[in-house]
C-alpha cells in the first residue's frame, strides 16, 4: 500500500540554508520504494529519476530539445571531461553548464574521482589528492577535494558530488577500509570548501541567491560492514543527499545488490538516495523497491549506439540479419518516435550501413525506454501497486552464499 | 517583373499520359527565373527547390521529422549505393524507398552513372552498359540503362534519372562526342525501358495507378557546341523533364556557369530543369536566374560534417578556436533551431570533442541557410524582386576567354 503525503506535517522536506536551493518530498511510499520530487534552482525533478548521461555536455547524438521531448528531466555531467575540454574557467564565463549546452534543467556533475581512476593514466594517490595525466594528451593534473569541489562549482551544476576515491575491485579488506577512510576524510574536506565558496557559482546572483547541492559519497568495497561504517559516519557529516558510490565495477550483479541491500538502511529516510553507474532497466526497478531514487548508467547510451536495444520484448541487436526485412518497429510497445516512424529493417540498415543517424535513433529510443520505465515504476508507487507488482520477481543471487 | 500566371491560360502544364504522375505549372517568371511547383505521387513541391542528398536513405545525421522541420520538400537518394545496400529487392517490398525510410514526400534517385564513374573500382564502360566493382566488397555488378532503370523502378522514387555516361572531366573533343553520342542511345534505351514497366513500380495500385517520372540528363563535357546538341536531341526524346549532367566534375565554376548558360535556352520552357551536383548558396541563386529549377548537392551536408557552416554573414569553420568563447549565435540571421538555442562556443567544442551532435547540428543549419535562401529566392521571384537584386552582382567569369 501506498502512504501518500497528505500535509506538511507528513511531508519529509530537507530544507538547506542557502535560500531554498534544495528541497526533497516523499509524496507516496511502498514497500521502501519512494515516489518524490525535489527541487533544484533550474527546476523539478520527479523520483524515482533516471539520469542520461551527458558526458561532455551532450547526450552523444541526441539534440537538447529531444532529450526535452524524451521528458529528460535531470543529466549528468562528467566534471573530469569538462575539466579537460572546453575547461571550467570557460564555462564559468557562459554562466554555467546549463548555459553553456543550452538546458535550462538540472544538471548533476559527478566529481571527476571515478573518471580519474577509470580513464586517465598514470595517476597517484596521496592523502592531498590525485595527481594524473590526461587521457587526451598526456598533460599533468591534480585534482584534491578542495580543486575537484572548485571546479564543480565553477561548472555550476544543480547538484556536485564529494571527491571521493572509487576503491577498485577487487581490493583487500585494510585497503577497502583504508580507502574508506579517505574518502571519509576527503568528504569532509569536500563539504567544507563547498561551504566557504558556495556563492561563487556562476549563477548565484541570477538565480535569486541560491547555490548548487553537494551530496557524500558512500564506499566501502564489497564489505558489508565497511559499506555500513561509511554510510554511517558520512550521514554524520550531513549532506541533503547521498550517493552509493564505488558499485558498478566489475563485481557481480547479486553482488552490487547485496552491497545496496546492506547500505541503504543506513541513509536516512528524508534525503534522496543516489545509485551510482546502475543498470539495466530490470535492475533500475529493483533498485527503486529497495528504497533508491535516483540512478545514472552509459548503458542504454553506450548499447545503443552498439546497437544493443532495450524493448518490452527483451534485448534486440539490430546489427542481426533477421531484421534485414523486418517491417515492424523496434519495440511494438513503445510510443517514442523512432518506434512511431521507423521500421526494424530501416534501423538495422542505417546500423550495418554505418550511418550517424543509426546513433541517434537508437540513442533515442533506449533512452525512451528507460525513462518509460521509471514513469510507470514512479505511477505504480503513487498508485500504491508497485511492491506488489514485483511479488514473485526475484532479485539477483548470489551465486556463492 | 515577375509574370505571374493568372490563369489556365497562362499557366504552363506539362501532364503526362499516366494518370497525372506528374505536372509541372509555372507561377511566375522574373527575368529567365521562374517560380513553379510540381506534383508527384509523393506530394508537391515548389521551385525553384534545393534537393538534399540522403544518399543510403538517410540525410546524414538528421531524423525524418526535423527534415520536415526545416522545410525540406524532396530528398535525392542515391540507386548506386541503395543498390548495393540493402538492395532494391528489400526496398521494392517494403514498397518503395519512401515506406524504407518513412519519408511520405518526394524523393528522386540520381541513375547511379555518376556513382559507378566516381566510386567503383575496375569499371568497364561498352555499349552495353558498365561493368563496375562495389566499393564495399570488390563484387562484381553490371548496369545497363535497362538495369538502372529496373533498379530505379524497384526503389520507387518519385522522379528517376536515365542512365547516362558522365564524361571525365578534361575530356577531348571526340572523346566527349563519342560519350555524349552513347549517352542519348542510353537515353533512348532507358525511356524505352522505363515506357514498358513504369506499372511495376512498387506503389503503382496504391497510389491511384501513377506512375515515376523520368528525367532526361544532357551531356557534352566542356564544349557549348556538344551541349546544345546534347540538349537539343535530348528534348527530341521528349522527357517530362531534363537535367544538365556531367558538371561540377572538376571544372573552373566560371565554366559551370558558361556551360549552364549555353545549353539552358535550348531546354523547353514548360519543362523543369536540374542542374545536378551544384553549389554553393551564392552559385544556386545564380542558377536559378539563368531558369534552374531543381538542384541537389552534397556541399552543406559533406561541409557541415568537416565544420565547414554557411551564413548570412560567410562561411565559417567551426573549429577555429576564435569561437572557443563565443556566445553568440552561429548566425544571428537565421532562424533555425541552431541558431535558435546553441552558441558557437558550444559547437565549437562539440566538434573539437568529436561529438557526434556536432555532425547533426552542423548539417542541420547548413540545410535551413540552403532552404532558406531558396525560399527568399522563390518569394523574391513572386514578387517580381529577383532580377532587379541581382543587378550589381557579377556572375563567375572565365579567367581565360
Amino acid at each position: 500500500m501506498a502512504q501518500v503525503a497528505a500535509g506538511g506535517d507528513v511531508e519529509q522536506e530537507s530544507l538547506q540554508s542557502s535560500a531554498m536551493s534544495f528541497r526533497f518530498q516523499i509524496e507516496a511510499r511502498d514497500g521502501a520504494a519512494r515516489a518524490g520530487r525535489f527541487s533544484t534552482p533550474h527546476g523539478e525533478v520527479q523520483t524515482p529519476v533516471f539520469m542520461p548521461v551527458g558526458t561532455l555536455g551532450t547526450v552523444k547524438g541526441v539534440p537538447q530539445d529531444t532529450l526535452e521531448e524524451l521528458g529528460v528531466q535531470i543529466l549528468l555531467n562528467n566534471t573530469y571531461h569538462l575539466y579537460l575540454r572546453p575547461g571550467v574557467e570557460m564555462i564559468r564565463q557562459f554562466g554555467g553548464v546549463q548555459k553553456f549546452m543550452a538546458w535550462d534543467h538540472p544538471i548533476l556533475t559527478d566529481s571527476g574521482g571515478f573518471q580519474v581512476f577509470s580513464l586517465s593514466d598514470l595517476r597517484k594517490v596521496t592523502e592531498e589528492g590525485v595527481a594524473f595525466r590526461s587521457h587526451l594528451d598526456g598533460s599533468s593534473h591534480f585534482f584534491s577535494p578542495e580543486s575537484a569541489i572548485a571546479a564543480e562549482i565553477g561548472l555550476g551544476a544543480d547538484i556536485i558530488m564529494a571527491f571521493d576515491e572509487c576503491t577498485e575491485h577487487p581490493a583487500e579488506y585494510a585497503r577497502t577500509e583504508d580507502s574508506m577512510e579517505m574518502t571519509l576524510r576527503w568528504a569532509a574536506r569536500s563539504k567544507k570548501y563547498f561551504e566557504e565558496h558556495r556563492q561563487e557559482v556562476p549563477w548565484f546572483r541570477e538565480r535569486a541567491e541560491q547555490t548548487q547541492t553537494l551530496f557524500g559519497i558512500v564506499q566501502g568495497g564489497m564489505f558489508p560492514d565497511l559499506r555500513r561504517e561509511s554510510a554511517q559516519r558520512t550521514v554524520e557529516l550531513d549532506f541533503p543527499g547521498y550517493a552509493i558510490g564505488g558499485l558498478s565495477v566489475g563485481e557481480p550483479r547479486p553482488m552490487t545488490y547485496e552491497m545496496v541491500s546492506n547500505v541503504i538502511r543506513f541513509l536516512p529516510e528524508d534525503k534522496p538516495r543516489y545509485l551510482m553507474g546502475v543498470g539495466t532497466p530490470e535492475e533500475l526497478v529493483q533498485y527503486v523497491a529497495q528504497g533508491v531514487d535516483m540512478m545514472d548508467c552509459v548503458l542504454p547510451t553506450r548499447a545503443a549506439r552498439h546497437g544493443l536495444l532495450f524493448t518490452s520484448q527483451g534485448r534486440l541487436t539490430i546489427k542481426n540479419a533477421r531484421f534485414a526485412a523486418d517491417e515492424s518497429p523496434l519495440d511494438p510497445n513503445c510510443g517514442c518516435k523512432v518506434c512511431q516512424r521507423y521500421s526494424r529493417a530501416y534501423l538495422r540498415h542505417l546500423y550495418a550501413a554505418n550511418e550517424l543517424l543509426a546513433q541517434t535513433l537508437n540513442t533515442v529510443h533506449n533512452l525512451a525506454y528507460y525513462l518509460d520505465t521509471m514513469r510507470r515504476v514512479r505511477q505504480a508507487i503513487l498508485l500504491g501497486e508497485f511492491a506488489k507488482s514485483l511479488s514473485g520477481v526475484q532479485p539477483p543471487h548470489l551465486s556463492v552464499p
